[in-house]
């Protein structure tokens, strides 16, 4: 049974399919500028379940995570169209009202203009599709095939959050009732922010060398970076910066390391950079709000996890579709 | 309970959105270029039964409802994305790679270029989401709200083979022990021709005053072109062009005349003709493919209904999401 990545794949190559791999298809707009463009489809009990979330949340998050993909090209979001099928039951409720209008105030936040959609029947669960586009200057979308052996590797904030939410409303925790660092981590999983405003920076400084939202997981969405750049990466175990709020979870370290390295939707920024330009990365970000975790290597798609006296292989864990 | 289009409306006034509205919406994209670009979801069980079609046969009128879309705004389609959800059950068959190859064979005989998708699980029915972008020369993009009173209404085909299709197939038969009449009839429903090149014909001559494809049925989607242009527009009974196999499924004209009427996804244009252009548009056209349906009067939003001796009010009865 192939998996999903694998099936694309498949595709790319039987179509010659040359704009498919990154986290949006890059197409020309006018003489200056690139148009990118993701679509994320979100399907009731597999991305989300009703029992566990709000509909405001789910407007949030169907928009940002289209913004997490414009963002990891460096570009900045333009304008974004919906399509939600839902089942006729939630019709005559409030759900849609809710759910635009937190997609709305989403949207007005980030500056994206709605410019259409669709919405459709279904026989009994929700259904969206997030279309999302966005604008950076032609031939600077920031792909995955860019890093470069000695390239330093980053992310933008603390990883695991959001697969330990998963992880308590799994369990039967629930918004309603939980404790403030419970609140925190299911927040991660429920309410993501998309790291637009460095998206846009990075598009213009042309700082990182690679990019890939944090989607699927750290240990698969680096090796998207290592396959398409056709290198390799070493990691270090010590500076993975893994959510605090994780410690009331677990004391173990082998499971918060197993949360930071292969949960999936934090959505934060993964990106490699040049140590050439640190200095000048450095200045640009303030209180430098970025995690070195490690660097990009000659050994094509081998991924090295190394803690004080041993090196392990890193095999990609991340959330898989099937 | 609100109609889809009355939810749309209050959408629509309610965050004062200027693009929703037509088939498509419309976006700059360069000093002479605009971007048109529409979304359909297409629900199992609500739009297909995978019992009645064929994984091709999806593929095929998922891109063919959006090309539609891209025609009636008189665009030339440039390129496509679609969202996929599939149960697991059907990971495992030729399902997708049924599905992706006649969607790759529409795209190629329309010339559209295939940018990227999202593949995801879904717990028990297949859901998909098409995405697709055209060009027009910028401010010629053709809209539902330019009729004017006294323009001649038109219409590309025959209307009513879809409905007609759709009843043979709720009635028990099958395309693969259908007769020759019911074949045509079930592929209108099945297998959609989206009327591209007269798009891109009508977009480069600006014939039509205002446009759009029948994918609700002519009452309804000539009630859009009214209610977007302020008008009114009289209909006459016997100028209708009613698809000829119908003949073998009824011999009853009121229920030939509803189909016709009210039938929805025949996916033609109707569009409306300023009546100092006909000269032109019939030597442009040759053979005249398009039925002289009515008119456009100032009588806003009353459609009439004109047959020997008798008016009556057409309401809009196509086909309704809710």
């Amino acid at each position: 049974m192939p998996t999903e990545f694998e099936f694309i794949e498949n595709l790319r190559k039987k179509f010659a399919l040359k704009r498919i791999g990154d986290d949006c298809a890059v197409l020309p707009k006018d003489s200056k500028t690139d148009l990118v463009i993701t679509t994320d489809l979100l399907v009731e009990d597999v991305d989300f379940r009703l029992a566990w979330t709000t509909p405001e949340l789910i407007g949030n998050k169907a928009l940002s995570v289209s913004l997490s993909d414009i963002a990891a090209m460096g570009a900045r979001p333009v304008w974004a169209m919906i399509s939600i099928g839902i089942p006729e039951k939630l019709w005559d409720t409030d759900f849609l009202d809710m759910f635009y209008q937190e997609w709305f105030i989403v949207s007005k936040k980030f500056d994206v203009e709605i410019v259409g959609g669709d919405i459709s029947k279904t026989p009994d669960r929700v259904v969206v599709d997030s279309i999302v586009a966005g604008e950076v200057a032609k031939g600077e979308a920031i792909l995955r095939s860019g890093a470069r052996p000695g390239d330093l590797i980053f992310v933008t904030g603390e990883l695991g959050g959001a697969a330990s939410g998963l992880k308590l409303l799994e369990g039967g925790v629930r918004l309603e009732s939980a404790k403030s660092w419970q609140k925190t981590l299911i927040y991660k999983q429920l309410n993501p922010t998309p790291q637009v405003k460095t998206g846009i920076q990075f598009g213009e400084s042309q700082m990182p060398s690679a990019m890939i939202d944090l989607s699927d997981g750290l240990s698969s969405d680096l090796a998207h970076i290592c396959r398409e750049s056709r290198v390799g990466a070493r990691v270090f175990v010590d500076k993975v910066p893994i959510h605090k709020k994780i410690n009331s979870l677990t004391k173990s370290r082998d499971e918060k390391l197993d949360l930071a390295l292969n949960g999936g939707e934090d959505f934060e920024l993964l990106f490699t950079v040049d140590p050439k330009k640190i200095f000048v990365l450095e200045k640009e970000h303030q209180n430098f709000p970025f995690h070195h975790i490690g660097e990009i290597t000659a050994n094509a798609e081998i991924i090295e996890l190394i803690s004080t006296g041993k090196t392990a292989i890193l095999e990609p864990k991340g959330y898989r579709h099937f």
